[in-house]
């Protein structure tokens, strides 16, 4: 399980989608959302969009690995597809922020996670990057400002810290970590025998 | 601290050389030996080629962080440069063995040790790789490969198990290995400065 948590705006989205485009042994761990879609949004690729009832539904009967509440709508993973990715060792890409990989560290599903941070060059930088959504009024870009502030107070709980200054390198960063972490020994299925007949036919 | 270890033929001394070539930040921690320099060999490049007496002086006086025996040789990694670099934030590659790898852990300098190991695909692909070197006889080979499966033994003592059948994969894995250890928060001097700034400028 990798982990990808910034604030908004330092280019988390851009990043996964661009590790999705070009690895195919990981998927994105699509979150539910009681938000309404904006403009270009996909359900069930972007999110899966929800009413409040059926996310209460998914809520009772146990679906959700982790959810919280942002901004007044709730925002969650559903834990069937990352089980069934991790039975078959298949890598899964989580694009959540501090709080839901907090209670992703401490589900049933927390034992093998990769976290990564993404903090901006400098706050200016984030504020025009999030000026640039022509989506957002100026109160939605004072109120993520203040929330990115928020995040990024909370950098020190992640193993990995990049700063996205040059988005080519920072996606060489991630991919880096991504093939590393699947060199250790651990997380090598098969090895022990690999060795076991590596010794036994020399 | 980056060790790389593998039994003889994997591919460890190319796989240095190029990874040295190709990253400033990172210099090699030359070995002293007892041995007698092969052809081709530079003193203080390839190794430092000290008599018994001179090794017996580095042991008596500390200035070994680990030490062994190796088919009647002595191999030994020398304190000041290994010291000098950690000091100045700078990374130290070490191509030494199990052995090797088991002191430098206890030693005073083992802190932050990153450990890699080579793997070659098979034994026929390490045996032909041996009698390959014109330098050497069928029973130093038949005595190498010995050695080899005894190295090999070792793998699970290290945090990084690479299969080397594609040398150019293998550098890039290492690479990334590279790459990635240095991001962990942990290693990143300046980093929470570097955040109170980013906070306190925004």
């Amino acid at each position: 399980m990798l982990v990808l948590s910034s604030p908004s705006g330092a280019g988390k989205t851009t990043m996964s989608k661009r590790l999705l485009a070009g690895d195919p042994q990981i998927s994105l761990s699509v979150s539910a959302t009681t938000r309404p879609p904006r403009a270009g949004e996909i359900d069930g690729q972007d999110y899966h969009f929800v009413t409040d009832a059926q996310f209460d539904g998914l809520v009772a009967t146990g679906q959700l690995l982790e959810w919280a509440h942002v901004f007044g709508n709730r925002y969650g993973t559903p834990r069937g597809p990352v089980e069934a990715a991790l039975a078959e060792g298949r890598d899964i890409l989580f694009d959540i922020d501090w709080q839901g990989t907090q209670q992703l560290r401490q589900s049933q599903a927390g034992g093998d996670l990769v976290s990564i941070f993404l903090l901006p060059p400098t706050m200016d930088e984030l504020h025009s990057r999030l000026r640039s959504r022509a989506s957002d009024s100026e109160t939605v870009i004072a109120g993520r400002m203040a929330r990115a502030a928020d995040e990024i107070s909370h950098w020190a709980e992640y193993e990995y810290i990049l700063v996205n200054d040059d988005p080519g390198q920072c996606l060489y960063e991630i991919r880096s970590i991504l093939v590393t972490e699947r060199l250790r020994r651990e997380r090598q299925r098969g090895l022990a025998a690999f060795v076991r007949d590596l010794l036994a036919g020399g």
